[in-house]
């Protein structure tokens, strides 16, 4: 039942690496999905380690990106090669690149850097065979964390490039409100680009800072059923991470949050898929 | 200078509308977008007397809409009937429609409701010559004020109908970070449906309620040189209307807002013009 079912451990937030991957295996789940700070805390080589004596795999490993600045364009570079060889070590199919906001206001000039940068990953990315997973994030985000704003713009993005090197993201609190979602999701699937499919609710009313307004499954909303079913029809096979930033969910034991996240999952996700 | 410069009266909140109207005029402007809360406080008919006797013309009348509940189909309906008589009344050519959320989880439902319900109101428009002028919102608000999020989207919506009688908003809060933005105003000019050119800035970071977070032009990240570029490159003559929600502005003295106003106006927007 839970056999695609993987927690980001951003949704647990308060858990070390290892706490993560001990309650997600003890909780019958197959996956998890990384981000590099709690996987810095570990060490790269620990990490992969736990998760395999664990048996679990790694959905995917966030984040790369943020490559729009102007002036940093090798650090950004080089911390997202790093990024590209910790996916790698973990054996992370998937990096999850979250590309950057504007510095000044030339949104188009920004993007026109980020498609430059990306061109430059993909070989080192395609050699180590982790696929760059574009996500485009909610249009309340374009400013400070990504200039990527539809699904459709995070395909027009990866087009020059093979569909086993550049991917997209699925994560519904970003993309439920576009218009163009089901055509986009199935050209996507079409395409084979569909990295990941990530999955969190959007409250109402929402809270102060968006990047926490995120909310478990069912207390928002999005209607569940429908964009799994496109993600679904699109021939997306892989796996379903629970992602949710949110201080009343942080605050809360992490073994509840895990049988709070399978229970919503069971009615609302999975008969849809 | 300033013959396309338009106040908005929800940028002067705390003004009557015969307040409003004397400093517009005396700030030399042609044009003023009224809302309805100011234009019911006057009375209608008195409203529009006193924009006449200060020889100015009513660039858009903010709003109708609201046309996505679940039950409350026929009161929203007469209610957009009578904005649709207020607008006539006014001679404002274009009424905004803020076109309403979702009641439920359905957002395909919400928007077939609202295609219906449009069409219900266009030949009562068409007959009292004011157009009904569909405004795309910032995603943000996709939830609880309008489930059209794109221009694209408005111009598919505004397709079954003439031109004369179904527009669209550009507003730069609102469509700032359409990746597609290029392209649909090009498409919206030729077309004809461009009915209202609205600017406010996109303010980093955002205060907490998105509804209050616009800010005057050049205090945010929007290019309104690129913007203002596009709507003119579509061929748009129209006025220009400064609607800001922003609680520093209005806890402004209304003149000096006049004058900021047209301070940047002149220096961000018209060299574009």
């Amino acid at each position: 039942m839970f056999g695609r079912l993987s927690l980001n451990t951003m949704t647990t937030k308060r858990w070390t690496l290892r706490e993560a991957v001990e309650a997600t295996a003890a909780a019958g789940l197959p996956a998890i999905g990384l981000w590099r700070d709690r996987v810095a805390e570990a060490g790269v080589e620990q990490a992969a380690k736990i998760v395999l004596d664990n048996g679990l795999r790694v959905s995917s490993l966030c984040r790369g990106g943020f490559l729009t600045g102007i002036e940093d364009a090798e650090t950004a570079l080089d911390d997202n090669r790093r990024a590209i060889d910790e996916a790698a070590t973990l054996s992370a199919p998937e990096l999850i690149m979250v590309v950057g906001g504007i510095p000044d206001r030339d949104l188009v000039g920004a993007r026109r850097r980020l498609a430059d940068r990306l061109a430059e990953l993909v070989p080192y990315a395609a050699e180590r065979d982790v696929r760059l997973a574009l996500e485009p994030l909610h249009p309340v985000f374009c400013a400070d964390r990504a200039v990527i704003s539809t699904l459709a713009q995070a395909l027009e993005l990866a087009a020059p490039h093979p569909a086993r090197t550049v991917g997209v993201v699925v994560d519904t609190y970003h993309v439920w409100w576009d218009p163009a979602l089901a055509d986009s999701v199935a050209r996507a699937g079409a395409q084979g680009r569909i990295s990941s499919y990530q999955i969190c609710d959007w409250l109402v009313p929402m809270e102060a800072d968006p990047l926490v307004s995120r909310g478990m499954m069912g207390d928002g909303v999005i209607d569940f059923g429908s964009i799994s079913a496109l993600v679904r029809d699109a021939g997306y096979g892989g796996d379903v991470e629970v992602e949710i930033f949110n201080e009343s969910v942080w605050a809360t034991d992490g073994v509840e949050i895990l049988e709070t996240m399978k229970q919503r999952y069971r009615e609302l996700v999975l008969p849809a898929l």
